[in-house]
């Protein structure tokens, strides 16, 4: 097993990663602090694991909420399932939430753990590969609106991550490789020898080798830490985590949720992003053809929606939160394994990125 | 113009208290730091106030929503409506909301603020006498359930507030005398020497004498700040601020928050935690009869509602925030001018008190 720490002064918390972590009841119990814990589920992975979770809670008075699975319930209606039966069962500021599943349930349990008589303890259990390098650091918490992707939320921190390799095994393969796109994500902006290693161990991962699982998880969760460390609150630096995203979210939002998992959208909109920085001459040909073949080989999608138009793109992009008073302001590489936030692309270079993209 | 400081660190704030603040562009764009505004406010106050405070944002973009006015309507679904309003606008992490209204409105505007994009500013201008002097101090923010008031929601501070002193020439006398009784509670407990002189001044502070009421203001809001400087989150002593809120809550679920007001519920509560205070010896009936006095001068209730059982008050006091792993604390007085939080009553006179008040 191996541990980590989020440095975040008075909010600091562990993430522990190995197989059957979920099952140990004194890492489990360690970071709950009083007797009432509600573990809020989906209906996928409640038959998995909900029963194991609860019995590494004894001891305690344990409720759980079974919510509907998908990004498409990532809504204030459902975050209202919560609160019903956080009240039902009469819990109050002491209980704890256990987010038990992926980035949604994750999201929306730390969300609800935030507002819950205006903040009540959570821990996390991220069961895919890309909420457990992704969302189970950092602390961003929140529902998807009509109009947009998590625009409703709050930065809460979790008092403790449990990352359960076991749950890997379980993982389709299509999730599997979504959570890929994050882990090299981390190469890409921050971390040039982990790209170099991810190219070298592709085979190993894709196998699930547990070594090379935790190493990956590992490695993925300290790059995030160390840059949520520097900015908690995406002031600056910590916007170089959404390489990919605004594209990515613009590829979710015109296919409504459905067609693209997020890490999928999220691996083409990378590759968006470095078309763009070979355009502006921070990268080779070269570079993105390397990325492109790690993409590929994890299983991952490379190519922009059948028919979504600059246009689209354009309109979904300005709504994105990366938007600052009227100017869209895009994660860039520098080189490879170093990002930036910026605007200082010539538009027609990312008009060229769209339409090399953009196919009937 | 009364100027105080809330001291809370990089969270702190100044309140302006006088005529005309909320027309004063300098006061009300001081604390404006983007170019974006959404001004939320409900149906009965935009007719009066929403035109001279967008007049006082001029040079801003500034766009308005109107809620429904009522305590029924502080729920998601509403806050929803802001969200709404904020990305048709297609309004960014820099936008500034103001909450122009009651404490409907402020708790729903600050809550909205602390979870758009997770978290933007927001500045209060709050135009009854209970939001005056009661939220606009302490960051609490949020929307109900329906199994219980204040149940969702965020501490989370404004950029400023701005009590404009001329709204309570046009405010109901019913309203007026909702917020006197929030008035008296900080000096029943912390303030011996405000309690006097409000017994002193009840009449000027009714007829609304401007100089009356700018004191009456600022020394409500001073005390309110120096508790919450002392306790932002409530782990301890803020709770004293919550005198005759737990039968207050009560009384308004058990009404469906129609027949009582916020501060008329409250005003009977702390006649309770007052009886209750009696029955333990802490203060005297002397005491007591002071404060039913100055209660009913200022045309607030004195009594339960009719036919509200013991065990219906019991029992959603049971739901409480305050009760902690089971134990239901309730706020009291030590003597007149000193409160503190405890469950060191004896059922019995708990019982008592409850029976003296309960009729049919």
């Amino acid at each position: 097993m191996k541990q980590l720490h989020v440095e975040l002064g008075d909010r600091s918390y562990p993430i522990y990663i190995g197989p059957s972590v979920m099952s140990n009841t004194e890492l489990l119990q360690q970071h709950i602090r009083g007797q009432q814990v509600m573990v809020v589920t989906n209906e996928t992975i409640a038959p998995l694991y909900l029963q194991q979770v609860t019995q590494a809670l004894a001891g305690k008075t344990v409720a759980h909420v079974i919510l509907p699975d998908g990004e498409k319930f990532k809504t204030l209606s459902t975050l209202n399932l919560v609160f019903d039966a956080l009240l039902e069962k009469r819990f109050n500021r002491t209980v704890t939430l256990v987010a038990l599943g992926g980035g949604v349930v994750g999201d929306m349990t730390g969300f609800a753990a935030a507002c819950y008589q205006r903040g009540v303890d959570f821990v996390q259990i991220p069961t895919t590969l890309l909420s457990q390098v992704d969302s189970s650091v950092g602390g961003k918490t929140g529902v998807n609106h009509a109009m947009g992707k998590n625009m409703i939320g709050a930065f809460y921190q979790p008092q403790s991550v449990l990352i359960d390799t076991n749950t890997l095994r379980s993982l389709p393969d299509r999730e599997f490789a979504a959570g890929m796109a994050e882990v090299i994500k981390y190469g890409l902006i921050a971390d040039v020898a982990f790209f170099d290693w991810l190219e070298a161990n592709a085979d190993a991962l894709m196998a699930r080798d547990e070594a090379a699982l935790q190493y990956a998880i590992a490695q993925s969760c300290q790059t995030k830490a160390d840059v949520v460390a520097q900015d908690e609150r995406e002031s600056g630096i910590r916007a170089i985590l959404n390489l990919g995203h605004t594209f990515g979210h613009a590829i979710e939002t015109a296919t409504n949720y459905t067609s693209y998992l997020h890490g999928e959208a999220v691996a083409v909109g990378m590759l968006m992003a470095m078309d763009l920085s070979q355009r502006m001459g921070a990268v080779s040909e070269q570079d993105c053809k390397r990325t492109r073949d790690l993409i590929v080989s994890c299983g991952l999608p490379s190519l922009s929606p059948k028919g979504m138009s600059q246009e689209t793109y354009m309109s979904l992009m300005a709504v994105d939160k990366k938007v600052l008073d009227g100017s869209l302001r895009l994660v860039l590489l520098k080189r490879l394994g170093e990002a930036y936030v910026g605007n200082d692309f010539p538009p027609a270079a990312l008009e060229a990125t769209l339409g090399s993209f953009c196919h009937e």
